[in-house]
């Protein structure tokens, strides 16, 4: 069966999914490529005639039949190509992988997916602007993909799992190794939740070219990339690249223009990126809005304000702040603050810490 | 002379500019109105009967030449709509000021002129983001305009200042007011170094309703508005809305989706307002890139990479990169890198190095 032939040149040459679909191209299948010698890999294949050796020695070590048998056990499906549960977003796109290691179970094909990616090392407020957008268009039926990274990522993953929504995490190893170490957890809960994948055949190493390669399938699983935060030159803008050059949307989060890592999502923005400011941009540019039914207290606009409220609001952040030094920035009295931080309590916009002090609340509603 | 009824009328009759051109319709000319009998005012003119007497008792009592005469000694001047040196731009809004009050010197009408407007109780960041663009296209030639109040005004003023360029102050109440007070200083060194204006006689009091008649003159003066922080529904978002009425350009700076202050300025850039990121970002939009040096670093768009030019560029920073060290990383063959790094030297995003290490270039373009 040609699949298997598939399966094994994608084991042999991980990542390289252009190359595996010329070699077909050029070879009539796989499977001819696969029984043909190495002289032939060469001046058909186009081969490196340095490198062609090692690969037939790998190739003739190699069982596909037994390598595919054995994800069984370690409960990996491989979903090829022309599987009805090959993902149809992916299927489009100029260079899918010819197959996808999945852990756990990949989303209905008529579900709208959102990629949500950012920095690695997001600032407090990018952690809490892609934890809460992902948890409220998780809970409006959105699936959430993203590369289970430091930062953005995770928090990511971590807002569709708080809202019980479906998230898929896209690895640039194989889906049974843990990178980073820390995320071990959110790994083995996305895949009792969602889907951990990879086209990386298991036990591939996180190596640093694996990374912009899985970029595209971020991009490529998704209806639209959300960019929360991100430097200039950096993955997150890698993957949002290629989801324009695969007809895809992208979206982008604001940020101050003094803040390195909003520099990214506003020249997305200037670029014609949508701005987004909550989750109902989101659902818009997906088209959902009519489909799903918002969680209550999402609202598309926020909460208003009273002019103490919103005087005390400013000089609120996610660093805890004393009643004093409020009082203090605001030049309102004592008791005017206190009430309004009682009302913003209430607006859920704000959070009182043990001992007093007062931080906005990395989930309220309404930003 | 025509002129003195305008001057009379105006005076009579404070920010009501589109009253005084209807009222010149209806009687041929403002001579005609200002000797016009109370029932013709009331019949012809439209004017409330239960006011038009107080109305004709102070235009009876009102010597316009003594009062023009009077300007001279207070170091004020009229500058008539007629006049060569009332402004262009605000002579083609729709219902521009019969004449101006003036303190100091208009700008040259040939120079582009940028509205800078904001919160009066904006954050640091808004405040330092205002005088800073301010600063730095006053210093490529711009005309900062704004309306002298607390917060992003003063420091769109101060900015242009310190550049040593040339700023407008228009006020909503006369220009021997002093509004609010700690604006003092500022406003004299406006006066000594630009112009201090407004369309309120000498002594008119800062009255409420006067500041949004008010702000239609700092969008009328100028090319284009730029708005910094401004909480929804707020003078700023007034003054964005009258500058594209009047068929100008509206500007914004993006912040933080959870700063209520960013709000105004964030939904303006998702209805199409230019998002700010830098000085560059506003000559580009005032055309003015042409007529002054932009300083190094100002990008336009980035240029198309290949595939094997953005994988050697995403690899590159601003620490010196060995061919060695992008061969490993981007995995692909010494020949390839090579070439690409040839190319994108070619396109000025890379610099070599003596020793044949590669940088980024400083001022290179695109992300």
């Amino acid at each position: 069966m040609d699949r298997l032939y598939w399966f094994g040149w994608q084991w042999l040459l991980p990542g390289a999914a252009k190359r595996l679909w010329t070699l077909a191209d050029r070879f009539g299948s796989l499977r001819a490529a696969w029984l043909a010698p190495a002289e032939e890999l060469v001046n058909r294949g186009g081969f490196n005639p340095k490198t062609v050796y090692e690969l037939v020695q790998r190739r003739s070590a190699f069982d596909p039949q037994a390598a595919l048998d054995g994800l069984a056990g370690q409960g990996i499906d491989y979903i090829f190509f022309d599987d009805p549960a090959y993902p149809g977003a992916l299927r489009q796109i100029f260079d899918p992988p010819p197959g996808l290691f999945v852990r756990g179970r990949l989303p209905a094909a008529t579900r709208p997916a959102l990629a949500v990616v950012g920095s690695r090392r997001p600032t407090p407020y990018g952690l809490a602007v892609a934890e809460r957008l992902a948890k409220e268009a998780a809970a409006a039926g959105v699936v959430v993909v993203s590369g289970l990274a430091r930062g953005i990522d995770s928090a990511a993953h971590r807002g569709a799992l708080s809202a019980g929504g479906h998230t898929v995490a896209v690895l640039g190893c194989g889906v049974d190794v843990v990178y980073p170490r820390e995320n071990r957890r959110l790994m083995e809960e996305i895949a009792a939740g969602g889907a951990v994948v990879s086209e990386f055949p298991p036990g591939s190493p996180p190596e640093a070219w694996h990374f912009p390669v899985r970029n595209r399938i971020i991009s490529g699983l998704s209806r639209a990339t959300l960019v929360v935060e991100a430097a200039e030159k950096s993955g997150a803008l890698i993957t949002a690249d290629m989801a324009l050059e695969q007809g895809r949307d992208v979206l982008a989060v604001p940020g101050g223009i003094a803040s390195p890592l909003s520099r990214g999502p506003n020249r997305l923005i200037k670029q014609g990126a949508r701005l987004v400011e909550g989750v109902a941009d989101i659902l818009e540019e997906l088209g959902v809005t009519a489909l799903f039914k918002l969680p209550s207290g999402v609202e598309s606009s926020p909460p208003r304000l009273t002019g103490d409220e919103s005087a005390v609001y400013r000089r609120l952040s996610y660093e805890p702040a004393t009643v004093d030094k409020l009082v203090e920035e605001s030049a309102l009295p004592a008791q005017q603050v206190l009430a309004a931080l009682m009302f913003l309590e209430v607006k859920r916009l704000v959070r009182q810490l043990p001992g007093g002090c007062y931080v906005l609340r990395e989930s309220g509603p309404g930003f």
